[in-house]
């Protein structure tokens, strides 16, 4: 019981971490209130501003349900989520690289075979999506589990249509035996993020753009291997350099190429690392 | 679009809120991507730390209700809230100090008069509360209104328990003209904060004790004055050097002092500060 100045109380919070028995826990946790403590001072924030930032935090969780991460997507809007991507173990050379993982992803999505239409009648221009799955080395990877999910052409996952009772746009299927895939889908197009939570607040507030550049979302994950979390982005794309969630890498930008018979073509390649000793991520 | 470093995309976000018209909010908003960035690099948090983050987060959100906040418990545990309020303008000397807000208060508290009895019910040791409300050169405050709540002997406010159709030791009294109020109520005890959600789990993983030391919560608002936002703590309480929020100050510990016939009595002076010209706290 002392009257604490902010340099002293701050000392006196990370010292109440002192008997945690996780010590990467009290790492984190000490590090936390540090820059935390050393945010509100430097901007000295006020009561008001506090309590918004208290209210601002009960409003995004509060619009989480099942289906909606708004946590994830505020992550996302202010770099955490990529910054985090970031500090992932460097991989070995010619690895794909991870990017976000968004807050659309939903687990036990519908199990397809290769060939089989991932769409299952989302609105959009039909496409043909192909590639193949192999280690660093060039081997194929076989029987990678890939889980795949997409917006449609008005810009919705399907989670986000209340009026829909089943999956559409997302599937998991599995790589053949010499890594190859193949899938039927709906091309990508940009769209916005949701703007009518908390986090479409913050965006008009401070005039940035929901608009993300067209992609399609990949995580793969085998036996023996790193998981991996990625997007593909289309090229020529008007976004790609305004992304909101700050995802785009240019390793990851490819053609979606008409074909003569009016529908389009995309062929993407995987490599993925082998497993570390560190526990996969999901 | 293109391959950012750490630090590149901590400028590359903090860019992005150069049209915030609220330049402020664009103060604010840049010191706290620049601040959670260097936490994440600091403790190079990994993926599955962000996703225990965002899941606690989310957790923290939805424990939430109208009369439970578990956010503000959470600024609480960490110092937030102690800190803002240390970083208030400094008030003139005399002034009596504030302290943190805490999750329980609920506006609309019972109108009271002087003389009442704020317990309404509530178990507990009956005493006696009076005081008075002055300005710094010692003016008597006439009409301040004076929002008054504690928990109860088993450690519970009101809206903690969920059989109760009615406010108990919560209420609200105006100071007569000489400045002087006077209610009935129940002898503070210590008391544990709230275990059974998110911060209860962060206490228990930090080993961290939940124990609060007695104290009568008092929000004073006067017209011309600052509104003042604090506790009285009770003398000899065991948990004065271990308040889990960080709320005590010597000059707020007070003697609830026994009485021939059994009862209990507490008396505290308030002293406000003149109103300055920015906005009042609530």
């Amino acid at each position: 019981m002392t009257n604490l100045d902010t340099q002293e109380l701050t000392r006196e919070v990370v010292g109440r971490f002192t008997d945690t028995p996780d010590q990467r826990l009290r790492t984190v946790l000490s590090s936390l209130v540090k820059h935390m403590h050393a945010f509100a001072v430097d901007v000295q924030l006020t009561q008001e501003e506090w309590l918004a930032g208290i209210n601002f935090l009960t409003a995004t969780g509060q619009k989480c349900t099942s289906t909606r991460q708004e946590f994830i997507l505020l992550s996302d809007v202010l770099g955490l989520s990529m910054l985090t991507v970031g500090l992932q173990a460097k991989q070995p050379v010619g690895v794909t690289e991870a990017t976000v993982f968004g807050p659309f992803f939903v687990p036990d999505a519908p199990e397809l075979q290769n060939g089989d239409d991932v769409a299952q009648g989302a609105p959009g221009r039909p496409c043909t999506v192909s590639g193949s799955v192999r280690g660093v080395t060039g081997e194929p990877i076989r029987g990678a589990v890939i889980d795949v999910w997409q917006a449609d052409e008005e810009g919705f996952y399907d989670v986000q249509k209340s009026d829909l009772t089943k999956a559409q746009a997302r599937g998991r299927l599995r790589s053949r035996d010499d890594g190859s895939f193949e899938f039927r889908s709906i091309v990508a197009e940009a769209y916005p993020i949701p703007t009518d939570g908390p986090v479409g607040t913050l965006l008009e507030a401070t005039k940035r753009s929901p608009w993300r550049p067209a992609h399609l979302h990949f995580m793969i994950q085998a036996e023996g291997y790193e998981t991996l979390i990625t997007h593909v982005f289309k090229m020529g794309d008007l976004y790609l350099d305004s992304d909101p969630v700050f995802g785009v890498r240019p390793s990851l930008v490819a053609d979606w190429v008409p074909q003569a018979d009016g529908t389009t073509v995309l062929h993407y390649d995987f490599v993925l690392a082998p497993a570390q000793s560190r526990p996969s991520v999901r």
